[in-house]
């Protein structure tokens, strides 16, 4: 049986709920496919959005940063966040502006999010960060020494309060719109990497290891691709 | 002369100050390059991070969705917001975990957005947008009708208090790292587009105008490339 997650406050689409999804089996895969997110969070009335590189184990999400940034000073005691997770699959080109749409993937996860505090599971955690990139680089690079672990504050928060949006197909035009002679149909997006380049400071003879490449090929593999209807 | 953006509250870098530009023609270029911002905004205390698509004019940024939806019903006598555009532009692969990175460019926008009320100037908005994405095609759909419009809420926001933030450029390790026999480099990230789909009840002999594929083409490789150092 797939799990789901509970309608609770925040998760509830008003609009357009046909294209809320709650499994968790959706939710994980839209996060596990990006590397980026944006945690909201106020401080003194003001909403502030960081954009920041983000891992998922089991039903928990994490980022981490500079241990004095903006962003973390203000979360160590636990905040409120809006967690989003976004990505744009393509241009809905309608036969009406109104029509007119995005094919998209997104996630929302509302609460509040808490510093891992004890200093083995914040090294395991970025050891599991690692590993989603590049499984096994954690072996080939120098460790966090303690000082680095110090600056490092890396925040947890629970998926709970979740919800998963997705839009795909084709435009959704009024059926007299379709005597217009304007062509409609959508332009795909994706994310793309390119071949690794070098450090030029590298030393002659270090060829990036196989499982960077498959680490980051399967990455975006794995959702940005164009999806047939 | 370069115009620049002052100095505000929100905008300042504690971290990383060497990052941070004020330069107008970069906080453009990173707007006019990107499709998607995340907007923030709190609704009784809790945080919403909403992603959606967005356009510029001069230095107002604008975007739109229905007026029925929880963003823009809160947002129509003018709401505190953080404005976030952010691009990935690479993976930084260091010697050492601590050092690892991402390049990317991004624009937070502070201030008080508000929705244009006068409804000329909401349709001219809305072919702007449409202008951005394919010059043109405004005359070729059907134009929003007076229901349309009423439905269709479309925000605007001052650029007063913003900032851009870049990081480029290979790793940057400590010296003795560099004695590791471990690559290091940059795995670059894009954003690209396919060839356009057709709707499935697209009339037989109806192409995509050229300007179409011209302005999505032109969009994307303004700014999604790679970045040599």
């Amino acid at each position: 049986m797939t799990q789901t997650y509970t309608r609770k406050t925040y998760n509830r689409l008003k609009r357009a709920p046909g294209r809320a999804s709650y499994d968790e089996a959706i939710v994980h895969q839209i996060l596990d496919a990006n590397l980026i997110c944006h945690v909201g969070y106020e401080i003194d009335g003001q909403p502030f959005v960081t954009p920041t590189s983000f891992w998922r184990e089991e039903n928990r999400v994490y980022w981490h940063g500079a241990a004095a940034g903006r962003m973390l000073k203000h979360q160590k005691a636990g905040v409120k966040v809006c967690f989003t997770v976004s990505q744009l699959d393509g241009l809905v080109m309608a036969r009406s502006a109104f029509h007119h749409s995005l094919n998209y993937q997104s996630v929302m996860a509302f609460g509040t999010a808490y510093p891992v505090v004890d200093r083995t599971e914040k090294n395991r955690q970025l050891e599991l960060f690692m590993d989603r990139l590049a499984p096994g680089r954690w072996d080939e690079v120098r460790p966090p020494n303690a000082r680095e672990l110090r600056l490092t504050t890396v925040m947890e928060l629970v998926l709970d309060d979740v919800v998963a949006k997705v839009r795909n197909g084709p435009p959704v035009d009024n059926d007299e719109d379709h005597l217009l002679d304007c062509w409609a149909g959508i332009i795909p997006f994706h994310t793309a990497t390119g071949a690794p380049m070098d450090d030029p400071q590298l030393r002659a003879g270090i060829l990036p290891a196989a499982n960077l490449r498959q680490g980051i090929v399967s990455l975006v593999r794995k959702f940005g691709r164009v999806m047939p209807w």
